[in-house]
């Protein structure tokens, strides 16, 4: 069931980093964003793929980590992304790139969740910093970063509300809780 | 399996307009989307519904399709969709959406298509017009319009040949063909 796996496909910043996500799994994770939809079919998206060590830890510096939680600054060494799928719109094909990350992200990270992995979409990038270690033409727009990994935080889904904070928060015990709208309040009509 | 739900989730384009679709089930669709990730959490996406016939054709009146197939205006009588979901950007919320309504409209879809039904996103809208159809309040953007149904098409996907031509077309049987970058042409590094 699609549902099962939207709900367990939460966002998650805390991994077992000594689990090894192989090249070929993250292609076949970038295989599910190439069979999505795309704005006028035109696929302006191209992908970066990392699961080295070395090439992971640059990544990461590079990246901010929940906003929400001021006091942690992000993972610490051995919770830290297995991998990452770095997304980028190519210039030369087009110029906007409308919502299709989007979409390809949640095709992987649906992909990833059905395989145990789980992740986090990161917008959050110093991509001046990320462009050059990694130089990346500029010819391609950084649009985001998927950090990926075997989960090791739980999660819980729970109702904004009626202060309105939609503001995610942990526990004592480390758990994420994360409070979505309700339905009524999002349908308008 | 979910790489299935991604290839059979097409852009379909010619429905069983007969074969209804209740508020019920555009309601769990929905609850899909609420589910998915927000930059930030933030969940600024609201939802208008519509399954009932006359609305229906209102906002038909307002939509454009298939940008590639010049001689075709859209579907017949008969083979319209049988429900919408309008996406819209609440702006008292936030004033950027990121790629927030891609979420939300790939986890519609794989919900849809779950259901054996199928759809398309459908960002050539007469935003004007539509707002002023539905008195749609100026307090929220008009993001995108899915188009839902029980699908009345085949849809094949293809790979991108040498000429690069990314041009969705349909043959004289009417199969929709859908070219797509190959794995190695997307994955840059």
């Amino acid at each position: 069931m699609i549902r099962d796996l939207i709900v367990r496909n939460r966002s998650y910043r805390r991994f077992y980093q000594e689990v090894d996500i192989n090249l070929e799994a993250l292609r076949e994770l970038v295989d599910l964003a190439r069979l999505s939809a795309s704005g006028g079919n035109v696929q302006p998206l191209k992908y970066i793929l990392s699961w080295q060590p070395l090439r992971n830890s640059l990544i990461f510096s590079h990246l901010g980590w929940a906003r929400y939680l001021v006091d942690w600054s992000g993972p610490r060494e051995g919770e830290r992304p297995s991998a990452y799928i770095i997304m980028l719109g190519d210039t030369e094909i087009s110029r906007s790139f409308g919502c299709d990350h989007g979409i390809a992200a949640q095709s992987i990270l649906l992909g990833a969740t059905e395989r145990g992995l789980g992740g986090c979409i990161i917008a959050s990038i110093n991509k001046e910093g990320l462009r050059k270690a990694l130089e990346i033409p500029l010819q391609y727009e950084i649009l985001l970063v998927l950090a990926l990994g075997r989960p090791k935080e739980i999660a819980v889904i729970e109702t904004v509300g009626p202060s309105g904070d939609i503001q995610y928060w942990r526990d004592s015990e480390g758990g994420h809780h994360v409070p979505k709208r309700p339905l009524d309040d999002i349908i308008i009509g």
